[in-house]
């Protein structure tokens, strides 16, 4: 049994064999947040993994199908630090994957510097804009826009949390680029491994991937794109099998 | 009639319907060049365009073709730059292309600074090496290796000769794309356009394209990638139409 809260659903993870509390009034995750899951470095036996910006804890639980390492997940709104605590237990994986409701500026100090294998963000994407631009929906603003923690933020906090050698693993918009890798390499993190993801063949990148090592060499790799819908407007097969494992017709 | 020097040829670009004076075992031109021709922004009617590295002058030579403004190319080795000359009079562009025998690290100071529209380059890849992992070729090791000019020189030259609101665009190897944005916000050039060259769909890129303007804002369009070789392992229609113009046999 799980207890859903106001319009929650309990929704399936195919690819993953597991399921999600979701709102889409409060939070649902994305594709950005399943290619990073996928995108990321994982050691399979064991290792220190944290999330930052979890959310519903969507990144912990598709890792735990990665790894036999623990992964803590950290939300700074209560209501998603709940739904994530919600379905960790209801998949009971609570062994494996803990959350902490806190902010992620406060994480160096209380869980120690230079601590992880690897750190994953899918961070807020928009620069926080004039009151009236906002969501005016608190919880889709807070998750959407640089109002509790800014880029820079996640970038410092990460590379105190990871270890010498260690990696940290993004998600954003392509337009952040130049940001991104002139953080890392302020804060001693060497960008390793970029990814982009086309909606589709001839149009423009929406969506980035990108790793970086602490105390990495430079020395970037530049992956295969990845593109979300083909000619006829649906998934690719790449993003089928992302999304939906091995079964082709998308049903579980 | 042209004076061909040793093993030179002359050879054709077919989408341009001119003709390149090359040789092996001095200087040829690659893809990457003809690629950068296409990918920089060109104003049509007037301006003033510099080509720094310029070799035998295969970037003036496509540009010609795409700008009515004057364009100047400057090459360190006398061999290239002879070449280089003697194309512009063969195809009868000497009223629009000029060629500069000189090191680029001199050329704000005969040119002056800030003049210039557009900065195109397609600089040396390597990092200079021990003398025996060089090519022995002289020619092809300065074209190839960062001997006689670094990143960073092509950069902060090609920072001081544009305009403000100007263009540089430059071709290189992915592995730099770190270094290069950060050279190029170090020097006040925004990076505002990236596109990814792939060998085929799946592998990594191996090509790297990048416009930046001088003093712009922060906000970077990642264009849709080139593929160059399709499943067949022939050019691909996009590659065709770059190299061969319309004529899809590729006869002229």
């Amino acid at each position: 049994m799980v207890k859903l809260i106001g319009d929650e659903r309990l929704d399936y993870l195919l690819a993953e064999d597991l399921r999600i509390i979701q709102s889409s009034t409060v939070f649902s995750f994305s594709l950005d947040a399943v290619l990073l899951s996928r995108f990321t470095y994982m050691p399979i036996q064991k290792g220190n993994i944290i999330d930052l910006c979890t959310g519903n804890g969507i990144i912990p639980l598709i890792l735990s199908t990665r790894t036999k390492g623990k992964v803590i997940g950290v939300e700074i709104q209560e209501r998603l630090y709940d739904m994530a605590v919600r379905s960790i237990a209801y998949n009971k994986l609570e062994h494996q994957l803990e959350m902490i409701h806190g902010d992620l500026k406060e994480m160096p100090k209380e869980l120690g510097f230079g601590k992880f294998d690897v750190v994953t963000c899918n961070p807020p994407y928009f620069a926080t804009p004039q009151k009236d631009k906002q969501n005016l929906n608190e919880h889709l603003a807070i998750a959407r826009h640089e109002i509790l923690c800014t880029l820079e933020d996640v970038i410092r906090v990460s590379s105190q949390l990871v270890k010498q050698g260690g990696k940290i693993a993004l998600v954003h918009r392509p337009g952040r680029l130049v940001d991104i890798v002139e953080l890392m390499r302020k804060y001693g993190v060497e960008p390793k491994r970029i990814q982009f993801v086309y909606p589709r063949i001839g149009k423009d990148a929406n969506t980035l991937l990108i790793e970086g090592i602490k105390g990495g060499n430079s020395d970037l790799k530049m992956m295969a794109p990845i593109f979300v819908y083909n000619g006829e407007n649906e998934y690719t097969n790449e993003i089928r099998k992302i999304l939906y494992g091995d079964k082709e017709d998308g049903t579980s």
